[in-house]
This record gives C-alpha cells, structure tokens and sequence, in this order.
C-alpha cells in the first residue's frame, strides 16, 4: 500500500511508495530496451502482464490472448491501488492517508517498435476512445474524483518501457493544478462573464501566429505563456469541460490533429522525448463547467533547474511564435 | 531584452528568452566540460567574464585579476537584464512586461575541479555571505521584487557549466511558489496563532526519525511531505522570516550544516547531480514575518514527467524516513 501524504502549509498532496520503497541504490534507471520476446506489452506475451481490464480485439478472440489492436491493463508496479479503504489520518500536524486509487496502463498497439505517431488517425482515435471509456467507468467508484490520462515517451520523458503506451491514474483528491486553474477560470468568469479558455482560443485564432494546425473541432497552437519551448494546447474549438463527454467524432478529430501534432514535432525537433496530458474539469467540483479541457504537449528539451523549482516560473528560450512557425513548415511525410 | 508573460487564468509568470532565441536545432546541449585554459570562471580568465560585482580577494588583489577566493559576476547569457523600464502593457487578454531583473554567477571557488562539497566550511560560509550581500545590494533596487538564490550541480541538474558556481536571480515580481507558502503561512498562522514552519520543526524534532543533522541554528532533515526521494531541508531552528537578516553566527551554522549534507548526499547516492535553493520571504509583501526562510537540497534522482506535470502531485518512490536513516548513516570522511 502506498501512502498519501499533505503539506500542512501549501495542502500539495503527494504519493510516496511505502511498499517497495527504493533505497540510495535503485536510481540508475534506463529504458528498458527489452526484446519483443521479453516485452509484457507485446502481442503473444500478454501473460506476463495483469489481466486486461479492456481491449480492442476482433470478434471471437481470446481475453488476454493475442489478436487485439489495444489493451488496457493494470499498471503491475501501480503509485495507487484500488483495493482498500483511504483511511485517513493525522500525525501530529500531517495528514496521510492510504493510497486509495487506480494506474492502468493503455498499451497503443500491439507491435514492439511502432510509436503513436506511427500509427493511423483511426487508430490514434480508438486510444482515445478506450481513454474516454476508462475515464467514465472509473467515475463509477465514489472514492476517486479525478482520473489523468498521460503519456511519457522516451527516457527524457520518464518512460521506463520502450513499447508505446500510455497511463491513467485516479487520484482520491483533485490534483492542485486542476484546482489552480479551475478556481482562475471561475474568477474569470465571474469579471468577465466569459470562459478564460475561450477568450485565449479567440484571441488565437484572431492572431494566427501561434496557431499550428486546426480541424473542425480542436484548434493546436503554442499557447502565448507555455512553461515549455515547443509546448503545444490542443483546445476544444468550442467550449467543453469534461473529456469524457467528447463525442465520436470530436474524439476522431482529436486523434486526426494529435497524430499530426505528434509527427510535426517529430520531424521538427529530431525524435524528442515528450510528454502529454489530458486535462479536463473535475466531475464533482461546484462548477465544473468554468473549466475547459484540453490535451498538452511538451517536448522535453530543457532541464527543470533550481530557478523553475524555487519560483514556479519557467524560463522559456523559444518564444512561441517561432517555435509555431517551426512546427508549421514541417515537411510532413 | 526578454519577455515576462503572465497566464491570464493562472497568474503564473513565465520568462522568455526573445533577444537570442533557441530554434529547433538548438537544444542538443552537454555540461561544458572545458579545460581549465578555457574556462570563464577559472583563476587567470577573468577577462573572459564581465566585469565582477563582488569578490573574495586579498588586500592588494586587482579587480577582475587573480588571486580571488570568490567572484559574483553579472551572467553573460542572462535571463533578466538590469538595463530599462519594465513597461506593463496587455496584448489582447494577456499581460506582459520587459526582462527587467537581476540574473548573477557566484563562482564559488577558483578551482575548475573543486565541488562546493570539497570546500572547507569556512569557505562555504563565505558564498553564503556573498550571497546574502548581493540580496540586499539589489534590495535598493525598487523594480526588483524577490532574489532567488540557487545552485545547479550536474547535466541532470541543469548545469551547463562545469566550474562550481550559484547563481542568483531577481525578479521583479514575487514567485508563485514563495506567495502560495506564505499565502498558507498565514493561513495557519491565523488558525492556530504560531508559525507553520515552526510546528513542522517541532514535530521533526520530537519524532527525530527523519532528522539527518543539525547544530546551533539549523537542523537538517528530510520532510514529511518530500516531493523528491533524498530532498532536504536546512531550517532555522528559530522563527526567522529573511535569509539576508541571518547574523554572521547563523551564516557560519549554515556553512557546515549545508557543507556536511553535501558531503552525505554525495557518498550515500553516488554524487548525484543536485539543486539546491534558498527560499525567503518577500520583502514588501505585507506580512512577510509568517514566512520561515530555509534551504531546499534536491539530489536529482528522477524524472518529473506526465503525472506531475498534469497534477502538480509527486510521486516519491522514498519515504523520507528512509532517505534520512541513509543519509544519518552516511560515512563522512
């Protein structure tokens, strides 16, 4: 079990692994490379992993057998588990509790070397879709109020396995970024009577200059502030707070402009190691309609330094504007 | 002359390099690993830097000559620029302001090999005087707002030079992060009538089991609510709100306490890159008395990706009190 734990000056919560704790030895970390013959996540291995909680599969195949396009399977080594009670408790002036939650793994596809990028629009959609699916199911379980759907791609990136995956972990508690920005999203909307988002979309489709590409239903563009050089918000075009709400063919068009956002910054900046995530409003919040979600992707380029750490600012080198063009002009095959 | 940027949802400031900006290309960066002919900020290449501000020196030594123990020079690629107006102006719904700041290098030693860790503790008291000099010099400064004093040590720290060196940067705004803990300060200050950070300590110091060391003024210990596994705090044992009101005394406690922790942090974990950084209270915030100034050691050990990015949690693979028995047990020459 695992353990919550909450500042008692900021009430930032963290997680820490109290089970399998690594001691001074355990960081020399590398990404496992491992053959197709030893990967977990490969097709044909699928017994070295949990049983799958969801796939796409052809009619009449195997649960946890071969076949499948996408499984969806519970992280083996998870930050937070499902079984228990959160139990939660003071010492002294801390408070803990246990680590009460869900970490899933979304296994993109079943062939060892091919990378989101690589695969089809369709395909790109169908990971959303058992996303958006996985979302809605855990919101089932009243002891979770927010699910985060992420990927890490590559070491830089925190990856650990090479084969193309992504996470999903729900949390207990809100997360304090949603927090953070749901409560300036409110504010906003109580002095101008408007979504913030919105405006900052309007704005951006006015200017063009750091808009990158857009379809019907999401505009991606290098947002006027990112912390990140190269990082990009792909933003519903009109207002939506919650992810899992997003129908079919928003979802296509999602995975339409991500596959494209994806090998732009693959072509643009040489194969990077790169994050994202879906950020979306949280169900039970007073209002969470103030919210706007949307998918974020950050190239990992730059080291997170002692300035970032101490102040919470970022210090970015390329302005988005160019970082924009960039992405625009790349040579998409 | 670079951009400050303000999110108009989240209020977080971001910098942004527009004077020489980093293209696509630019990002393939390694730890400098010149020898000592080239190095800027070796003994005899004084004219490679600017003109320095402070320095260390014997009687008699010639300004920008050798024979210094301690230089602080302005950065020759800096973030903010002390020159201009900081000249607030909204494009659209987003605000922004010139790089107005301070961005300086205290080089710590004149040795190219030596580690701050290597240094006597007299000497390491010493960059903490130069530091808390340069603090509140650029205090006159009324455009200035808050100075952050910080260290990368190592790639994966940040560093991109190898010579040991601090740096400091003055911001003409107050960081997020130094406003939300004194924002929470006051909060429980309000709640139960005492510091926060004083109970905190209290508590460490009845329960001891995550108490690495400590002396006169300082004790040294791994929090409760550790983001990063080995992360540290050095903190006044009692109530002081300004790292630049520290007495000559309380520089000294800090000398060796932080110079012995370098020293266990480098034998329990293999001498990890590190940052470290010395949180203080703002100046003309209005009730800057309910912070508690300290120093935050982070060895880096991890890598921060999706999750906290999306969440703003962290997930901390070891306990606190695990990193302190490590560390306690640590065998110091």
């Amino acid at each position: 079990m695992s353990e919550l734990r909450r500042d008692p000056i900021t009430g930032r919560w963290n997680i820490f692994n109290t089970l399998e704790p690594t001691g001074p030895d355990g960081f020399e970390r590398e990404v496992r490379q491992s053959s197709q013959a030893l990967c977990p996540f490969c097709a044909g291995n699928e017994r070295l992993t949990p049983g799958e909680i969801f796939a796409v599969r052809p009619p009449g195949s195997q649960r946890d057998g071969p076949g499948w396009d996408l499984r969806v399977i519970p992280n083996k080594f998870p930050a937070l588990r499902v079984e228990g009670d959160l139990n939660p408790r003071g010492v002294g002036l801390f408070d803990l509790s246990n680590g009460v939650g869900a970490h899933e793994v979304i296994i993109e596809t079943p062939e060892h070397t091919k990378q989101l990028a690589d695969c089809s629009a369709e395909h790109v959609t169908q990971v959303l879709q058992a996303c958006r699916q996985r979302v809605l199911d855990l919101r089932g379980d009243q002891r979770l109020k927010y699910s985060l759907i992420f990927k890490n791609f590559g070491l830089t990136a925190g990856a650990s396995l090479e084969h193309s995956h992504s996470q999903l972990i729900a949390l207990p508690v809100v997360p304090r970024r949603v927090l953070e920005e749901l409560t300036g999203a409110q504010r906003y909307l109580e002095f101008r009577g408007r979504c913030g988002f919105c405006d900052m979309l309007d704005q951006e489709l006015q200017e063009q200059e750091r808009v990158v590409a857009d379809n019907a239903s999401f505009v991606a563009y290098c947002p006027f502030v990112s912390s990140f050089p190269f990082e990009v918000a792909i933003v519903p075009r009109v207002h939506r707070w919650d992810f899992a709400a997003a129908t079919p063919d928003e979802l296509a068009d999602l995975g339409r402009l991500l596959r494209e956002m994806l090998r732009r910054i693959r072509q643009t900046l040489h194969d990077p190691s790169y994050n994202f995530m879906i950020l979306t409003g949280p169900v039970e919040a007073e209002e969470p309609e103030a919210y706007h979600w949307r998918l974020e992707l950050v190239p990992r380029l730059t080291r997170v330094a002692g300035f970032e750490w101490g102040t919470g600012f970022y210090i970015n080198p390329t302005p988005p504007e160019l970082a924009a063009a960039a992405l625009r002009s790349a040579a998409l095959s």
